[in-house]
């Protein structure tokens, strides 16, 4: 039993009904202060609380922390301690916010700070990012539209969690907004690509896990291990500009369809308060080879949403899924990741893949809700989406939900702005 | 004219003939003296310099730099400065370091260094890690290996540098022994993948470059601007498991198959350097798409030679070819990168893909050399090499030749051991 995950705790900060973050969350994030300090924290109700303060006023005694572990502008330094710390410092801040304590009025002042005079972000410095592809109906509707729909699922995907590198520098943290990516695209009337912004711009709903310290190069970590490993997770929306990808993936894979931008929702929800919602996932079949099996309950019962919004209407709900569609769990994915003795560090991003369940509601793209734009969605104002328009913004939602509380990871939410105007392709 | 590229120029340091590193070199890379301090440096001859030392003592007074940024046990704060302070502080060591000068005797013994008292070490912390694939000969090579021998090359090779991220993490020094890495290998006589240690470990011989600070996210470099973000280069192995990588490419591009390690040699030369080795590539076409054109000289004509040697026999000449062979120079492969408003940082590498000469024995890769192992190389002990064999060492030089002096990279060189017995596959 994990102490900060007692579902009768109440704070003496008030939580609103349904919020994402009520005590049994304690995510833990990065946010800059109205006075624009940047300071790591963590959550409660609609209250950000600073963790450097919490620890210079000497909240964390006893637990073995670097005294400059919060005095940062990421999560890296903490990433690094183990599990165990990770875990002290969350049931303290448990303990320190349950309602039968209470905090000195100057130190609430000086730690505590209203939700909306902060601005979050990015959590961790990313050292390496990689995106799994592990939703089989996701692969199944790929493979459907631009393979054979008999034979959708390739060879491999049945017997490993297929992944690839990404980009980590163009990981931004919600509210960022994008704009409309440019590149070749190979038109259907023409024999030649042609140079553009992309038409066909789409999300793609993933969750994330970032890592702890894990392995030196040339070891390898099981998937009983894998638990100790990652720190946490967060939603990930993993943008794909489709005309680019289709043009440039093979046969080396995703490059600029993919590394222009991917959203993070920027509170890191922690494995352990994720705990309650362990389930069982889909039997593999055909068996797996020895070293992705498992034990245990390694799915997440966690419900996504994708809403849509413009200028012209409000957030519009588009796709409605849940996590524990995904064929191979997390731990498997990182099992997989380190199998070759690939070495993994503190603040590694790994993302699932576009998680779609089997309705088709419940796809979490564009690309397999329109079906490759065969089948627009139509929005509130009448016009329709086979793909994303400018000033379009996508907002993304995660929630765990138990009898007396839910943990929801917030949102991550980002406009498209419309491609950069440049003479640049003239100026060589 | 780059007043440190002054072939006439000599050191009162002695630089043996040949020398990959005479005074008109002047890399920039990180070393731990014997002393074990870490510090960031330059060589000459064998001698190397401790910049940090320098820094200290003043030699560098006058050029805009931050007083920290050779206290570093990476290069990163010294690439985020303009090509302008690299070029100021190389012309400084050539002055420091030429014959009509002298240097204190206290200075001498604080700042130089006999390089075989030194260890070298990772030059930069690398941010984002790139591999393209820019030799037409090595695409076409895999195209008539794997595919279609008349149409070994995709359509969209000739339009664009195809390119895929790989893992930043697993970038390691030369004299860093690796592991035969493990992974899922689908056997001929088998349906099902097998798990085992890679039986076509091979390596590909690449050049990589180091990118200073380049332009945020949303923004794009010209192929004229890009002179000005890329700091220099270095020798790449980029070690791949053929059957790992076979098994798990589609369609996402190559994962284990490639991030258990890639290796570089640990001087970068900057680009400043290889300015007199300029010459024109291969004519492209069909044209380009405009944002891809470029005026003047782009590539590069740089030897580069692959040597085996084992516990049996001394390094024995594998492959000879030249960096001139690229088809898309390191301008195109930035430009690419960033045209879909990807950020580049300092401390990126961008890596050219396997480099293969037209002919045979030009080629970068025993993939390509033993023809996917149907022309076996015979070693000077009569063993035979497919691909490559545990305590097989790999080394890779490359070294611009001119009239008076040569500027070389001096070598990657990486032994492989045994991959590590485990119990861990029922471990679980």
């Amino acid at each position: 039993m994990i102490k900060a995950n007692d579902s009768n705790r109440k704070s003496w900060i008030s939580v609103p009904k349904n919020s994402d973050f009520p005590i049994q969350n304690i995510p833990f994030g990065v946010f800059k202060k109205a006075n624009k300090e940047i300071c790591l924290g963590t959550r409660i109700g609609d209250t950000a609380i600073d963790l450097s303060q919490l620890n210079r006023l000497n909240y964390f005694k006893g637990i073995p922390l670097k005294k400059d572990v919060f005095e940062k502008d990421n999560l890296n330094e903490f990433l690094k301690q183990t599990k165990t710390v990770w875990r002290l410092v969350r049931d303290r801040i448990a303990e320190i916010f349950d309602i039968e304590n209470q905090m000195d009025a100057l130190h609430q002042k000086q730690a505590l700070h209203p939700i909306n005079t902060t601005q979050m972000m990015m959590p961790v410095k990313v050292g390496d990012y990689t995106d799994f592809y592990s939703s089989k109906q996701h692969a199944h509707n790929v493979g459907c539209m631009f393979r054979d729909p008999k034979k959708a699922l390739l060879p491999n995907w049945l017997h490993m969690p297929v992944a690839y590198h990404g980009r980590a520098s163009s990981i931004i943290p919600s509210g960022t907004n994008i704009h409309r990516p440019a590149g070749q695209q190979l038109l259907e009337a023409y024999n030649q690509p042609v140079f553009g912004p992309t038409k066909l711009l789409d999300f793609e709903l993933e969750m994330a896990f970032i890592t702890g310290q894990g392995k030196p190069l040339g070891e390898h970590i099981s998937t009983s291990e894998a638990e100790n490993y990652i720190f946490g997770m967060c939603i990930f929306n993993d943008w794909s500009a489709r005309d680019l990808q289709k043009w440039e993936y093979v046969p080396l894979g995703p490059f600029l369809g993919k590394n222009f931008a991917s959203s993070i929702s920027p509170w890191i929800v922690t494995l352990d308060a994720l705990e309650p919602f362990r389930i069982a996932g889909e039997v593999q079949k055909p068996d797996t080879l020895p070293y992705l099996k498992f034990r245990g309950r390694k799915n997440l019962d966690i419900h996504l949403e994708v809403k849509i919004s413009s200028e012209a209407f409000k957030p519009t709900l588009v796709s409605r899924t849940n996590s524990k569609h995904l064929y191979w769990n997390i731990f498997q994915q990182l099992t997989h990741h380190s199998i070759n003795g690939c070495n993994i560090n503190a603040g590694d991003i790994m993302a699932s893949g576009t998680i779609s369940g089997e309705k088709p509601n419940s796809y979490g793209s564009l690309l397999e809700l329109t079906w490759n734009g065969t089948k627009p969605i139509t929005m509130p104002d009448g016009t329709k989406r086979k793909f994303l328009n400018d000033y379009d913004t996508v907002h993304m939602t995660a929630c765990a939900k138990a009898k007396k509380y839910q943990i929801g990871f917030g949102e991550v939410k980002t406009k498209i702005l419309p491609a950069k105007k440049t003479s640049f392709p003239l100026n060589y």
